[in-house]
C-alpha cells in the first residue's frame, strides 16, 4: 500500500470553498446562553500531519469553546492516572441515545455507557476530582502540557452561564451518585465539569493537542502521553461514541475516530497520519456542527483516505 | 509511518497454543438446537493477506454455520443493488440493545438500528427478495462468485432448526411489517433469512470471501464487487455495529471491523491489509465467541496493528 | 348512605341529546378495514340496574363489534376454570403503555403486565385453547349463557379482516412463545383471538352480559359466574387497566371500572347497582371512544353516582 | 342492596391477631437513615366510619413517619386552590414504575405521570411553594385543619436525614426543571418535599386526616374540604396510581382507594363508609408496607366490602 501524494493546503481550500458557497443550516446551541452569542459566520479548518505540515483555513486561529471535545481530554488523564480501573465505573458501549438521556442509567445501575455521553463524562471528572491535588489547575496544565500551547484558558463566563442553566447535568450527577457511582459532592463534580468543558481553544490548538492521538504515542513535542494500548482504545472509543446518537454516521460518512462539541468544533483522528480540526456553530438535530460534518466527510472522500 | 516485518505464521502459532491451553469459557449457543451439536473444542483461524499471504491453524478447514456473519454478505449485496436508497429502510447507528431486541423499534417506528441487528438483517432479507430474481439461488450464487468457493452451501438442517424455533425472529418481522418496513409475505423473508444464516463455510473461505473488504474495491480474485466508498462504509458499520452491545468492547479491545455469528465465528478486517477469521463455539454472554475475541484481541496487541 | 331516587331514563336522554348536538371527535378504527366501514354516526346506550331497571336509547339495539370488551369475558372464564394460577402467567399491573406495545414484554420476560392489553389477552387466549375442548364454540356458549343471549355470534368477516392485517398481534405471540409464555402454536391462539375479539353484540346484550360483575356473583338469570372475590378482582383490574394508557383517565373522569373497544363500546359497571354500554365508533387518540367517554363522565357527574 | 351490620372492633381484633402470629417479612426503609431506627414491631391500625364509629389496636396512637402518605395533602391543598389546572403539569396515569423513576419523563419531556410517584409529587410541591404565602406552615396548618389535629408536626430530623441522601430527588427535581416544569429553585422545592413527607402522625390521626375523602366533602369536623367532583377524583387516583408499581396488586387484593409510605403506614378509604389506617414499618419489595397488605385485604375479604 503506497499512499498517494496529495496536496493538502489545496484540498483544505477547494472543500472550504464548496462548504462556505452552500447553505449553512442547523443552529447555534442556546442551552448555554453565553453560546448563544457566537456569530454563526465562523468556519475554519486545521490539518496537522504527524509529519508536522500544517495547514489552516477560515478562522481556524480564532477561539471557541471546545465543550464536549474537552471530554477525550479528561479521559485520558483519568486513564494515565488509574489505568483500566476507571472501566469499573464506566462502559465502552455505544449508548444509542442522546447525550444526556438518564433512560439507560436506571437499567445499567448507575454505570454510564461510555465516557463520552455527558453521564460517563461527569463520572470521569469524579475521578478526577479525586485524583488531581487541584484538580481543574491541574487539569489545565495536563492540557497545556499535551498541546504544547500555554495560552489555554477556562472561560469563567461560559462556565458560569452552564451552571446557571445546567439543570440536565445536575439531574444526571445526582443521580448517578444514588447509585454510588459519584464519591464526591456533586457541586464540586460539576464545577469541574462545566469548567472542562468552558475550554477555549483554536482549530489549530486543538490539532496540536490531539497530535498525541494521530500519532500514536507521541504528542506535537515528541513527548510520550499515554502507552500504544491506551492511545489505539481511546481512539476506539471516539470511533463508537464520539457523535452520541450519530456516531455511526460520523463512521459512516467521515469514518474516523472524532469528537464533537456543542461550540460547533469536531476534531477526527488518522491514526498515524493526521489530526484535523473543523469549527462552525451551527449544529444539526443530533447535535453536532453542520458544517463540520460535511466538510469532513469530503476530506475523506476527496482523499480516499480513511481508517477504513 | 513504515510497517514493521510481522512474522504472521509464527504469531498466530504462538496465540494460537495460548488461547488454546487456557480455559475454554462460555456455552456453545442452544437456541438453535441444530448449533447446540457442535463440539464446544473446536477451534481454528485463517490469516489472509491482501498480498495473498495466507496461514492457517487449527480447525481452519472444518465448514461451521457463519449464521449472523452472512448479514455483511447480504447488506453488500443489497447495496451494491440499490445504493444509498437502503438508508431509507435501516439506520447505521449502533442500537445500545441485544441481537434481539424489539425495544427501539416501537419508538423508530420500524426503521432498525442497523442493518447487523436481526431487525435489520431481516429488513436487508426482505430487499433482496423482492429484488432478486430467486433470491436465495441468487444469493449463493453471489457469496460464490466473491469468495471464488463454488463449494458455499446453505445447511437445510441448520434453516430448519432455526425455523422451527425462531418465534423472536418472527416476532421481530412481524412488527417490523406492521409498520410497512417489510414489504413481502413474512414467511417469505423469513425462509430467506434463515437458510442465509445456515451457510456453512471455513475460516479459509470466510477470509477469502471478506478479501473484498479488506483489498478495498477487489475481491480474491482481483474483482471489483464494490466501489471504495461503499466498501468503507460497510466497514464502518461493521466497526460501530458488528457485535451488537458488545461492538464498543470489540472496537476498544481488537480495534478492527469485523462480524461474528452465533455458530462461533468471527471474522475481522484490516483495510488494506489483512483479513482474519476465528471460530470457536463457546460464546460468552453477549453471544460472540470467547476464544475469537480473545485469539484477535492477542493479535493486534502482538503486531500493534489496529486501525487506530 | 342513602341512595338519592334518580329518573336514569331522564337522565339517559338529557346526556344523550347532550352529547348528539356537541361536535362528534376522533376517527373510526381503520386499521381493521371491516371496521372502517362502519358509520360514525352510531351511537346508543343501554342502562341495566341490578334490579333489572333497563333503560336504552340510539342505536341501542343494534350490533357493532366488541373488540378487546371481549378480553373480560375470556378472563372471567380462564379465571373460572383455572382460578389463581393465571396469575402466573399475566400480571394485574397497569402497563402505562399503549394496548399493543412490546416494549415492557423484553424486561418482565414475556409476562404480560395485565390482562387487557393485548400481550396479556393472547396470553387468556393460550390459556382457553389449551383447557377448551373446541375452543371458539365452547367460549361463544360461555357468552351466551352468562348473557342469557342466544343470538350472540362471532363475525367471521371481522376476524378475517384483522388476521389479514394483524402483523401486531403476530408479533406479539411469537414474541411470547420466545419467552415460552405461550403453550400452543401462534396460528391457533391467533385464530382464536380474532375470533373472540369479532364477537358482535348490541349495547343491550352488553349490558346483560355484564350483569354478572354488576350485580357481584350472579348475572341476568340469576346464575352464579364467578365468586364474589374473583368478580371483585376482576372488576379491580377493569379499574386499572380497562383503557390501556388511558385507564387513569377514566377512572379520574368517570369512576367506574369498564372496559372498551376499538369498534367504539365502552361497558362501565358499578357494582352492586348497575351496568352501562355506550357506543360511538369514532375513538380518541388513546383509542377509546370519543362520545362514549364523554356520555359516561356526564352519567357519573350528574347522578353522583361512581365507586368513588 | 343492604349493608350487613359488621362488628368491626371484632373484625379488626381478629384481623390483627391472625397477623401478628404469622411472619414478618420484607424489610424497614433503610435508605433514610432515620427510618431505619424504627422498630420492626410496630403494628397498629384504626378504623374510623363516617358515622363516627372508631376502633383501634396495637400501636394505633403512636407517631410514625408518613411520608409518600403526605402526597395526598399536598395535591389535595393544590387542587383546591388551583383546580383542574393542576393536571398541566401532572398526569393522572399509573406509570408502570417504581416510585423513583426518571425514565418515563424523557419521553413525556417532563410531565410526571401522576402526582403519587416522587417526580409528580414533587411538581406538586412546586405549585404549593409558588402559591403559600409561608409554604411549609401554610401547608402544616392545612393538615392539623382537615384532620382536626394540632399536634401534627414536620420531623426536623428526618427531614434532614432524607435532605442529606436525597440524591434520586434532587436528580429528579434538576431533571424536570430542565424541562421547565419546576418554577421555584430545586432547593427550595425539595427542602419543601423533604419535610412535607417527615410529618409524624397516629393512626388515629391519619384516619381523621383521610375523612374528608371517605365522607365525600366533610371531613372530620363537618367541614366541607373539597367539592363532591374533586374528592371522587382524588379517590380515583390513589385507586389506580396510589401503590407505584403494585398499585393494580393493591386494587386486586384490597379493593379500596389507599396511599402507602415508606415508613410502613398505608391509609384505604372506601367512600361513604369508613377510613382505615394500619401501620407496620417492614415493606415488601414493592416498598408496601407488608403487613399492611395483608392487614386490609383480610379486612375486605371478610367484611366483603370493598368498592367493587
Amino acid at each position: 500500500m503506497e499512499l498517494k501524494t496529495i496536496n493538502y493546503k489545496a484540498v483544505l481550500k477547494d472543500i472550504y470553498q464548496t462548504v462556505v458557497s452552500e447553505e449553512n443550516n442547523g443552529t447555534v446551541a442556546t442551552y448555554i446562553p453565553e453560546l448563544a452569542k457566537v456569530s454563526a459566520d465562523n468556519f475554519g479548518a486545521c490539518f496537522l500531519s504527524t509529519e508536522h505540515e500544517e495547514h489552516g483555513i477560515g478562522d481556524w486561529q480564532k477561539k471557541f469553546s471546545i465543550q464536549s471535545i474537552s471530554k477525550v481530554l479528561s479521559l485520558s488523564l483519568a486513564y494515565k492516572i488509574l489505568g483500566d480501573r476507571i472501566w469499573d465505573r464506566v462502559g465502552v458501549e455505544p449508548s444509542g441515545t442522546s447525550f444526556n438521556s438518564l433512560v439507560q442509567l436506571e437499567s445499567d445501575h448507575g454505570i454510564p455507557r461510555n465516557p463520552f455521553i455527558n453521564a460517563g463524562a461527569i463520572v470521569i471528572c469524579d475521578i478526577l476530582v479525586s485524583e488531581l491535588k487541584n484538580p481543574k489547575e491541574d487539569f489545565l496544565t495536563y492540557v497545556r502540557e499535551i498541546s504544547n500551547c500555554d495560552q489555554i484558558q477556562f472561560s469563567e463566563t461560559v462556565a458560569k452561564s452552564e451552571a446557571s442553566v445546567g439543570y440536565r447535568n445536575k439531574a444526571l450527577c445526582n443521580y448517578i451518585k444514588s447509585f454510588g457511582n459519584i464519591t464526591n459532592h456533586p457541586e464540586q463534580v460539576l464545577d469541574f465539569y462545566f469548567n472542562m468543558c468552558s475550554i477555549e481553544m483554536t482549530c489549530q490548538e486543538l490539532s496540536k493537542t490531539f497530535m498525541f492521538l494521530a500519532n500514536t504515542n507521541f504528542n506535537i513535542k515528541g513527548e510520550n502521553v499515554l502507552s500504544i494500548s491506551k492511545t489505539k482504545r481511546i481512539n476506539a472509543i471516539m470511533q463508537t461514541c464520539g457523535f452520541y446518537d450519530e456516531s455511526g454516521e460520523f463512521s459512516f460518512r467521515v469514518g474516523l475516530p472524532g469528537k464533537s462539541g456543542v461550540g460547533g468544533g469536531i476534531v477526527a483522528v488518522h491514526p498515524g497520519r493526521y489530526c484535523i480540526t473543523v469549527w462552525s456553530p451551527k449544529l444539526n438535530e443530533k447535535g453536532n456542527s453542520y458544517r463540520g460534518m460535511k466538510f469532513l466527510e469530503s476530506f475523506t472522500t476527496v482523499t480516499e483516505l480513511s481508517i477504513f
